[in-house]
């Protein structure tokens, strides 16, 4: 099977954006507060709404798609932490909702109500929700303030208690910022691509896997600038003395595919194991267009594989083994669905 | 001729770290203020320190380096703006006699005293002087506050005095950050990269070229994740109904070659016109050390383009007609030299 890990819910129904308003809006005026957490979609409405990337699943030959909220409807640094956390619970349940009634076509991953400047353990309630409503995955947030990176680096003990978690509950963790407040930064053009690099020099200069061997870290969209500077990262760990990348950071740490053109898809699976792969597109994401160069959409990564001949046992790893592998609660979501 | 385009001096003299570290020490404590924006360093100890720059030429088989102080030595965050208005002062005069000494192997390119808050036409003066001593562009720091991005993006008029000025002077601008404040952010393994990106992505979004079309830009590091995700910004660029890149932006940009790896240099000369490529290495730079997959320098990039069997006219583009293009004073002095 072809299991794309990295989908957003960018179709989301007009109820799911008046309820943010309303939410941000009663922030300063409690008038206009939600009424409620229900925001009376129906479960018709939730499967019309992800048509879009069934179609797409279809058309392009993938099967599952490891799906999560919009990514910058995250936005940790809008409103007040007990919003961020009503926030995190609404949109978590949509797709859990979604996940439940196309359980062949999506598996769910959920956001953390992080907030910037509040300890992390404040996610944990959220976390163990999601891991009891059959969550495979988190999107761990970076820099919760939206472009300005205050937050100490993913080695710091800041962030240990959310890695303990992960750990236990065997849940893998997509390291993906959100949008961006900072006008210098551009959020799907910089602030991710920054995100990326920025995340995986933090994993480089410091020891994290020493203190969580079994935690495993997924950095998006091809792991930002790294692979195409990967001389210059594997030049870094050598200046400062540290083991080799492989032994370093890469039994821990898998990029996905979400690199819209054969020249940067030939370059990633040149340079990084096909071990430390996983496809992925985005779908429907950042770029929607179709690239005239190609007469294919930017995003339908899986034709970038397709001409690079690669050995089938590496495109076995990179298609689905290394998902199932990163990701147990969805190897043992599937093998349970394989059994009945 | 091969002109790298990206040099730092790296190996500055004792003297000049002393001078720096008693000018910051007399922010606080007068007495310990330098007594002299002299240094005291003789015209052969300058030429005595960049021997492994001059080594680095003649093993490698570059002509002329394009030289500025050391690009995490700015540190525009760093003191008070008159304590870096000296600073620059220094920095640049050092270069202006490394450059005056060995006029065959480097030209000079300067630092400007930006400061974070400050208006970037207080640059001016300074600029104007470097223009006088020869300069052949400047270094340009799109973060001055070190990583936290607080400065508006470069397609503001808070940075068009400046660009009037490039124009006026005919001196193109790398867009080049400095050291990194910011715990989160490591200075060359990810600030740099990220200024790289994020300045891109300023410039696909504005319309900066429309207002100064004769303006230069050089993008160091290969552009940063730029060409890693050519068609992410192909993409970009077409979802918000902005021209083709090369129309757009591309007029106006060049990236450099400082890229520490074949498949990283193999990609950028795939997707990047010849046009917009110019050779550098910036040794001595980031990474220091000795590639053990190939037993040579990684950042020896001459290396890389040599093993691409590139057409030789494109070739010449990249290693020095698109310098002598996109630095029309370089052009000049070379051509005087030549005449001589």
């Amino acid at each position: 099977m072809i299991i794309d890990i990295h989908g957003h819910y960018t179709t989301e129904p007009r109820a799911l954006h008046d309820f943010r308003a309303a939410q941000l809006a009663g922030i300063d005026d409690p008038a206009r507060r939600p009424k409620s957490t229900d925001i009376g979609v129906s479960d018709a409405e939730l499967v019309a709404s992800v048509q879009p990337q069934l179609k797409f699943q279809k058309e392009r030959g993938s099967d599952l798609t490891i799906f999560s909220p919009r990514a910058a409807g995250m936005a940790h640094h809008v409103g007040t932490e007990a919003v961020g956390r009503e926030w995190a619970v609404v949109s978590n349940d949509l797709i859990h909702r979604i996940c439940t009634l196309l359980p062949d076509n999506f598996a769910p991953v959920g956001q953390l109500p992080q907030f910037p400047g509040a300890p992390v353990e404040n996610c944990i309630p959220e976390l163990e929700r999601l891991v009891g409503l059959g969550f495979v995955g988190v999107n761990l947030n970076p820099d919760p303030s939206g472009g300005y990176w205050k937050s100490p680096p993913l080695t710091d003990r800041y962030w240990y208690p959310i890695f303990e978690k992960l750990v236990e509950h065997e849940l893998p963790a997509m390291i993906h910022v959100t949008s961006s407040c900072n006008p210098a930064v551009h959020h799907t053009g910089a602030h991710y691509r920054n995100g990326d690099t920025t995340a995986f020099m933090q994993l480089l200069q410091g020891d994290l896997f020493a203190d969580f061997p079994e935690l495993k870290l997924v950095i998006p969209h091809g792991g930002g600038a790294v692979p195409f500077h990967w001389g210059r990262y594997r030049g870094l760990a050598q200046d400062m003395k540290k083991p080799l990348l492989g032994e370093h950071v890469m039994k821990n740490v898998f990029f996905d595919s979400c690199v819209y053109h054969l020249p940067g898809i030939e370059l990633l699976a040149k340079v990084i194991s096909p071990d430390n792969i996983l496809f992925a597109s985005e779908m429907l994401g950042a770029v929607k267009g179709i690239d005239p160069e190609t007469g294919h959409h930017y995003d339908d990564t899986k034709r970038y594989f397709d001409q690079l001949g690669l050995p089938e046992a590496d495109r076995r790893k990179i298609f689905e083994g290394n998902a199932r592998r990163v990701y147990p609660r969805l190897d043992r979501r599937l093998a349970r669905k394989a059994s009945k």
